[in-house]
């Protein structure tokens, strides 16, 4: 078996790539941005070359086994990246395929969340897990839900998008998607800003640091500080934020059972700020025979290479693509 | 292989079993009354006569190739009915061990939703279905999930309790596993009751057939006979149950996305009073990338069989108990 898989992380902003071992270890990475190309033939061109370069350096020409990507809405399945989604290109993309023409490697593709967890049940907190539920608190509130041993890809190759579970059935807040209440409403960086602005309107007299900001220009990292500060309102919104995590846990428990909970992503720095709350109405919520059963860990992989890390893993399962032909009459 | 396996269903009232043949048919079968006995070994001696007896006349001696169980509670990991259940016997139980060494024949054992599962997938309408999720609406609500082909039993053998997700955040219904809002508490036969006699009292001008019964004695049957006599009431009833299930629906496909859902039980015999709102609900909630994509049918098991059906089918998988034996020093 060839010594090293490439992963590629593909971002609204930023497309970052790295040479890894079997061992997990990031030999070498680099990145282009993604944004910069209208067409996705540019696109691919840039990073085919830069790819190559970085390669060529390390001297791994044909020793890649296979290349993972994680990019957003991709079909592990069918290789497609195939809803609109925060990409610079017409959908659906024909990835799998389209990459694999270019470097004349195997490829698998998998969305962002997805390749976090295989990440994590290769080279993190996961290993040795067969059953667990990774979350992504980013921008957005993603998952990878892995069961005996094996990520959830659903029917179609969608499933695992616990960021849309309704967590507000009446009156909840506009989600991305379209609908209103989703869980990643409130509880990824921007639900906690979005918290944060109804808690200074709605506490209108009471003073926080976070009123020397201009109120559309709050961050989720700005009340992260204001909170380490001792500023109560800040604290109140992580313990909001914390306890709808937490209640819409204990309902996943309920599903699938997993032994632990891994916390990835921006937000999961916030440390016992979230946590606490989190585990607390986690516990209150739970159902009595999944009482004190599943751990709530945090992400082990190094932040700056998990992304490629987790697409990475996904490249040593990646099989050539066989054309479909016609049989002969 | 021998050509046949020994279903039993252990059901608090009943405890059925028979014996099925590799197509699915259920040769002959047989029950006994669970409740009968106050201890396990008298039941135990009392299932052993009634089903040898039935094995004999049907001349199965020696083809039974294993026995499948399905009982409430029970864990398909450890063979153990583990918590405090219906049952007139003291838990946990080390039920596949007793009736192994009873019957000198492997057992598995799983609970009953998981059982009607896996009776679907075997023989009935889930067959050819790699995920689906199934779900029982009897006097309670239980799940059997189904993904890429195998059940979900999770890190401890309890996953797949959908009938205790949260429905209802705030002031909820009062659920037996001691927490409030469960959506068996509002989509089970005693909660479509529950509600009729909520909406009996909250509209208390409004003429409905269900005034003739004494209030505390409506059954979800009376419900349903008044519904399709045109009671507005009573199809209120049934709206409000298949609007909930439906909402519940519409966010575990979020989960797993599965191919299908699959009700079974009484409830599911009421057709279309319960089944219009429930997919126009899943329909209005359902997140945009899968809509239109889940089926949602009915058990194709004849009533009659299905629970013995299911249990047998788990028959198949059963191997002997091998007792772990400490290494020589």
């Amino acid at each position: 078996m060839k010594p090293y898989v490439l992963g590629i992380d593909i971002g609204g902003t930023n497309t970052v790539f790295g040479i890894v071992d079997a061992r997990g270890i990031v030999i070498a990475s680099g990145s282009i941005k993604t944004g910069k190309h209208n067409n996705i033939e540019d696109y691919l061109d840039e990073l085919y070359t830069e790819a190559s370069r970085l390669i060529e350096a390390n001297e791994a020409t044909d020793k890649i086994h296979g290349i993972g990507i994680g990019a957003p809405n991709a079909n592990y399945f069918n290789g497609m990246i195939e809803d609109g989604v925060n990409l610079p290109w017409p959908t659906p993309i024909p990835l799998a395929k389209l990459v694999s023409d270019k470097f004349g490697i195997p490829v698998a593709i998998t969305n962002d969340a997805n390749a976090a967890a295989i990440g994590e049940m290769t080279y993190g907190a996961a290993r040795g897990l067969k059953d667990f539920i990774m979350i992504t608190l980013g921008t957005g509130v993603g998952s990878g839900i892995v069961i005996n041993g094996q990520v959830v890809y659903g029917h179609d190759g969608f499933a695992g998008e616990l960021g849309h579970v309704i967590v507000k059935r009446n009156n909840g807040r506009l989600c991305g998607c379209g609908r209103t209440g989703c869980l990643e409403a409130y509880c990824s960086a921007t639900g906690v800003a979005r918290t944060a602005r109804e808690f200074l309107e709605i506490r209108a007299n009471e003073p926080s640091l976070l009123r020397n900001i201009p109120i559309e220009d709050i961050t989720s990292k700005d009340v992260y500080d204001a909170a380490m500060n001792g500023d109560k309102l800040a604290r109140d919104v992580f313990e909001y934020t914390g306890t709808i995590l937490g209640e819409a846990m204990a309902d996943m428990m309920v599903f699938s059972s997993p032994a632990a909970f891994i916390l990835f992503g921006g937000l999961a720095k916030s440390g016992e700020l979230l946590l606490k709350p989190l585990r607390n109405a986690m516990d209150k919520n739970m159902m009595g025979i999944f009482k004190g059963k599943a751990k709530v860990m945090l992400s082990e992989l190094k932040e700056a290479d998990a992304a490629v890390l987790g697409a990475s893993a996904l490249g040593w399962e990646a099989k050539p693509i066989v054309e479909a032909v016609a049989p002969a009459q």
